[in-house]
């Protein structure tokens, strides 16, 4: 049975600001021991035995994130590029139609990449009962065991038992009241978790039935589909899908939904009170995580980035510390950082969608300081990798090597600069850095000029295909 | 009348921490506006019309601040230097001695460094009042009318009206219980601010009575005073006065001790729940200082250095960011937060008591990023000054010149630099970084090497007499 697994690397980055953002979502931010929930689930789909190479549905943002996390990870992926969101259903539809490419009787495991499952085994039981369950041509998702009244999450009504071990279902019901919530719970209902799996035929057929608009579209956008930099970045008529959730637009409507019961700890790490709940605590319940200090505090969550982070007889409290921003906020209150994100987006500040360390192709850079006329910058270019060959209009830039040896092009020449070396590049030069070695390279880049934002930039080449 | 204001630069800088730090106190933390608190009191003795030169106690530490704050405030100081703090009789036992040299028949004004007195005039005038109730030869204290059962302050019962306008003092009582705080404001008591006014003669003669050990060793150590690049070093004597405060060691045990009611709004910024009280706030009660933005916060103070401070949610909360570290309490318990500077300090953190900018007779500098082998700091050089002309055992150095030209040592060659302009300088070599200019020099400086500390210095020749 040739199972291919797909990752679904959604969400707006807004749940876990300012350690999220926009450009560096939820499933990218490394939590509980330095590793993030897209590695974990890349290595929670090794665990289960099952070898297809999985496939990552992700935005153009952060296609090079997610490339980088899986190769840190040690697990080979191929890259979907989706132009832009539409909900589940349109990149179910992309994924079960790349499965059946990959094989006619494939059946697609559907995995959102922001999940926490730290028991292996139990996922790997409960993948396997699901697949055999899907074996029959039925589309199965995994119910969960609620473990609080929760209303941001959507119930199943479990039916009766089939002879492949999933349970019909009877009934879906979307984001109840707590009340409901609490009613459901007592009477079996279970977490619909977002992961599916079924035969990639079933699939395609139960979504040519249920939602023809959508398969057209998607057809057509595959179709369109081109190779970028070795991803397959999807057509523009994907634009044409209507926004939909898989659950809607499909489970709810077909009479082959089946439930496996998923039997392990989970958490989607909704806010920053379930990153609490999941980390080590002190007998007061304080979990510290970096450079923080609590003195007479009570079931709080300190994070710092590098800053040193203090409080004082406080209770309750999340305080998350990034190098733009710190979030103060009740713990029981985090699910509304959206809100405050909303806010500041509204005002147009960077810090609401941009991370201060900003990741790229080849590799990452980080303003450090910046005054009147000048920005200091540190940039890091993973080896091998080079950035655009360019030149800028309004700034000149020193560079200073700190760490490897950087390859650098200034017009005409061609230099090797080292570790405590240094290379002017006046106002108008065509300039490339370029790591020709092993090792990162690190440089301290400090900019001078009246005008120094990103946009000032004339791309002569790309790796990236960037302009 | 020859009035010598007098201003005690003590404080331990913990109690408006992590903005104030023990190399940083209070009264020099730039508050409500951008002034600090001492050089709101040099342009409040400025306003009361008193033309005599403030002579300002401060310690080596802080000495290059008070001269620096001194000047942009535009009032002309002497400086003189405690070698040890020996709490405010010996302080003033010295302001006393120097007062009378200056002129016999002088009169000592002594006012602490860290207060806030928002209406100029009406301290002015009490000012006169005091000078004129001292003229009598009787040692004034300045009373404040309590605002609250304050268990922190001492209290003065004021009896007789005398014909100078002042009262007898009946009783002190210090540090009362809250019950004990309200009772005393109920009979008319007064707190006691630590502001006095007396002869000089007078002052001096109620210390060889009353603290006859304290007159003898600030003799010797005055008798030790060396001048100290402009400033008066007294000598190690100091150490044997007792440590103890004017009013126990004086105030308390003579009979010329009289009150001068105050009546102006007066604040020692005691925390920083005293900060948020002085600042405006909103409907809500929230202050914001810098870049910060609160959703739905009541109550609270909001303070940022520059990165982007937000807090959703909470009630009655001070958050206080700075480069290297933030503060998380409530307002009402930030009293405490002396101990938690204690348990930072315990723990050997630098955040405890080093500022992340450093300030130099020169200038200042700062640490902006840091990595395995390397350091990146802004230093500011002012007009016309220079660093000591230095070399390093274990770093190179890269400058960048972002702003203002400065004239660069570099072993036998003397380079001027200009704004985007860089120099290199290898380790061993030995180098001196200078403003000849107008306006602020600033350079991006870039270190390498495997040991980057403050004490790999080898100072050849320095204008502040550093080794």
């Amino acid at each position: 049975m040739a199972v291919v697994p797909v990752i679904l690397c959604g969400g707006s980055g807004t749940r876990l600001w300012p350690v999220s953002r926009r450009d560096f979502a939820k499933q990218h931010v490394p939590i509980l021991g330095g590793e993030s929930p897209f590695q974990r689930t890349l290595q929670r789909i090794a665990a289960t035995g099952l070898v297809g190479t999985p496939i990552v549905i992700t935005s153009v943002g952060e296609r090079f994130l997610a490339a980088d996390q899986a190769a840190k990870a040690g697990v080979p992926i191929e890259i979907v590029l989706e132009p832009e969101r539409r909900d589940t259903l349109p990149a179910i539809a992309v994924a079960a139609e790349l499965a059946a490419r990959r094989d006619p009787e494939a059946m697609a495991l559907i995995l959102p990449s922001d999940h926490l499952i730290p028991d292996f085994d139990a996922f790997a039981r409960t993948v396997h009962a699901a697949a055999a369950a899907a074996a029959q041509g039925d589309l199965v998702t995994f119910g969960l065991t609620p473990t609080k009244p929760a209303t941001s999450y959507g119930y199943i009504r479990p039916g009766a038992l089939n002879g492949s071990g999933s349970r019909h279902i009877e009934a879906f019901e979307e984001k109840p009241t707590a009340e409901r919530a609490a009613a459901l719970i007592a009477e079996g209902c279970l977490w619909n978790s977002g992961m599916f799996c079924f035969q990639a035929k079933a699939g395609i057929k139960a979504i040519e039935t249920y939602a023809p608009e959508t398969a057209k579209a998607v057809a057509r956008a595959l179709a369109q589909g081109e190779d970028d930099l070795g991803a397959l970045r999807i057509g523009p008529a994907f634009a044409d899908a209507p926004k939909i959730s898989f659950d809607y637009g499909i489970m709810e409507k077909t009479d082959r939904a089946v439930v496996v019961e998923a039997d392990f700890e989970w958490s989607d790490i909704g806010d920053w009170r379930e990153i609490w709940e999941q980390s080590a605590k002190d007998e007061s319940g304080v979990a510290l995580e970096g450079e923080a200090v609590a003195l007479d505090v009570r079931n709080s969550y300190l994070r710092s980035d590098g800053r040193l982070v203090c409080a004082l007889g406080v209770e309750n409290i999340a305080v998350v510390d990034t190098p733009d921003a710190v979030l103060v906020a009740p713990l029981d209150r985090t699910q509304e950082v959206k809100d405050l994100v909303g806010k500041l987006a509204a005002q147009g500040r960077a810090e609401a969608t941009e991370p201060a360390r900003v990741h790229r192709p080849w590799g990452w850079y980080q303003t450090v300081d910046q005054g009147e006329r000048f920005r200091v910058k540190r940039i890091q270019v993973a080896p091998g990798k080079q950035l655009s060959l360019q030149k800028h209009h309004h700034r000149a830039e020193h560079w200073v090597v700190v760490r490897g040896t950087a390859e650098v092009t200034r017009d005409n020449e061609l230099l090797m600069v080292r570790e405590n070396e240094s290379v002017y590049l006046p106002l108008g030069c065509v300039h490339r850095l370029a790591n020709p070695g092993k090792i990162p390279v690190e440089i301290i880049e400090v900019q001078t000029g009246a005008y120094l934002e990103e946009d000032d930039i004339v791309r002569i080449q790309d790796d990236f295909g960037r302009h």
